[in-house]
């Protein structure tokens, strides 16, 4: 194997490859990146049985071949290189990286050993790329990240030919549901872990189209030359149509972004658990928090408001993480009584539901 | 008391103070910084017995007055605001912070159980401010972090009147001298503690000149309003000028940055400890790394070479760090035998001295 190809283009495929793979693999092989070099370009491809990841780059190939090569230790090495085309040429056991005035050479390791890269299942349908990336990283933000409950650190995505798809996730506290128009072709209801799918939607989102692959087991993106696949995980959500609001106690409308900025600043008036709590006035929203050691703090933020004014409190984070999927807009609070769920709503694409704590007094 | 000041300067003022400050402070009053508002604007101090700072900001007073509130929050609240002005105004038992729409209020601590700040000793003679920041932060980047040998924790500052002033800093493996002009009114032998030193420095180095202040129990750095106040370490360093260079092997003269660079690179291929060796070559240096699992790396560097042969070995970070220091600028190595150091030198400011480690083969 010997190609002459585009530093930054070549570091930036293995860069990729390697955040769509675990940051740590114990085993060497898997370790490996399978690089294939033909009249097409370069074919760069990794897996850790769970999932498996395809990248292509352009390249100019002086002889085809494929070798398996430490996939960390390469992109690390193109990525520290200034001159601006490199050479990856095969000598004896190694391959060489190559610019002007310097040699890096990396084990081959054994490339029959290598389980393969699955490709994709079949194609259900297609989506626009930054829309999917933008709502999808909201919408898994949600999601656990704790493998003890591995059912919520998936999102699930769930559409019919002819209708919307939907992405939902929740870590029990948190719920937050997206609904985007897609090219249904086939109808499909999956749960695929949060983390990869948020990972290859980011990459995928310069693209204008990126398809959706699923079967029982598995589930894939492609985009361009690119592709990921993923075991799906084995349980699903409870449906969430069951604790969308019923009974609305009073509706909030604010800029999102003011309120945000009054939660970040009383909340740094948080004693033990970092609670801040809302009081609906006429014509705006009190946020408060604080105690008597470490002081009180109240901003007024301007709203529109209807119903009764309930007093809400809520965790800290997840009240800034709800208004931050809303950033540059203008959100709508929909309050329940007691600790039933606020439902946090703009143009009707996002639907974020948060558990407000037990309040006192 | 009761002032107004411009947001981004109190907010400014109060960041530096607690920079100034141990980040853990366990005495509640301790944590706390005392507020002073007088017809000359604002004065904030504080103190943790070992040392003590002040500063001081514009503001319009309203009322004079002093009081003691929580440092860290104050200055997390003071940054949080977006308001273009801010009011201090104590409210009962609470200093309150008021901006439009918002009120954040601080217990009042007990002002009168402070130990007060100390000030400053006797001026022993003044300096450059962005030169002495500069120089300063070099040479207390190889001081020991580590508390377990509080000697090589200090940065020792040895002057005359009528010569410069030399700040020297060692953790046993490298040991960095500077020697910079001063405005010396008296001698001056004191063992600093490194990493206050270096924040004051750099708050200091926008003022063109500032004060060194020595006693034989602590030192001060004061310019404009600003002054640190430091005990002294208890120790000294040994005589630095015992183990500059007396047998020089061989001399590299090589761009800095262009050997930082390949060492960066070459260094990626470290195994086990991280280490890189150069080889003299005819008009260029080949730096070296690797071995037989992570593979291998040799890149070539332009440099004018005197003198024998050598192959010295390095730490990694080491050689980094020594390289970093000389950034921009033509860097001198004069290699000596075996393990005595190896000192990089450029325009006669800054002597760096790094030990090898034992070559292998």
């Amino acid at each position: 194997m010997d190609l002459t190809a585009t530093t930054a283009q070549l570091a930036g495929t293995l860069a990729d490859l390697v955040r769509l793979l675990p940051s740590r693999m114990y085993d060497p092989v898997l370790a490996g990146v399978l690089i294939t070099a033909d009249r097409d370009g370069v074919l760069v491809r990794g897996t850790d049985r769970e999932r498996g990841v395809r990248l292509r780059c352009a390249a100019t190939v002086h002889a085809d071949g494929q070798v398996l090569v430490p996939a960390k230790p390469l992109a690390e090495t193109l990525r520290a290189l200034d001159a601006p085309q490199v050479r990856l040429v095969v000598e004896g056991s190694r391959l060489a990286v190559r610019v002007p005035g310097a040699r890096f050479a990396l084990p081959l390791l054994e490339a029959d050993l290598h389980p393969g890269v699955a490709e994709p299942p079949a194609r259900v349908g297609s989506l626009d790329g930054p829309e999917f990336a933008a709502l999808l990283s909201v919408v898994a933000s949600v999601a656990a990240r704790d493998d003890a409950l591995p059912m919520l650190t998936g999102v699930r995505l769930r559409g019919e030919p002819g209708g919307p798809l939907s992405m939902i996730a929740t870590d029990r506290y948190r719920l937050a549901i997206a609904t985007l128009p897609w090219s249904g072709e086939s109808s499909v209801d999956a749960m695929v872990p949060a983390a990869l799918l948020v990972e290859a939607a980011k990459q995928a989102s310069s693209t204008e189209h990126v398809a959706l692959h699923v079967d029982q087991d598995r589930a894939g993106l492609v985009w361009g030359d690119a592709a990921i696949v993923t075991s799906l995980l084995a349980s699903t959500l409870p449906d969430e149509r069951k604790i969308l609001p019923t009974t609305v106690d009073a509706t909030v409308t604010v800029d999102a972004d003011a309120l945000a900025g009054a939660v970040r600043r009383v909340g740094l008036f948080s004693e033990g658990p970092q609670v801040v709590q809302l009081a609906l006035g006429d014509g705006e929203v009190r946020v408060h928090g604080g105690g008597q050691q470490v002081g009180e703090a109240e901003e007024h933020v301007k709203a529109e408001i209807t119903g009764g004014r309930p007093t809400p409190a809520y965790q800290l984070r997840y009240l800034s993480d709800a208004l931050k999927a809303f950033a540059g807009q203008q959100v709508t609070l929909s309050i329940q009584p007691g600790r039933r769920g606020t439902m946090f709503t703009s143009d009707g694409r996002l639907q974020y539901l948060v558990v407000p704590i037990r309040t006192v007094g």
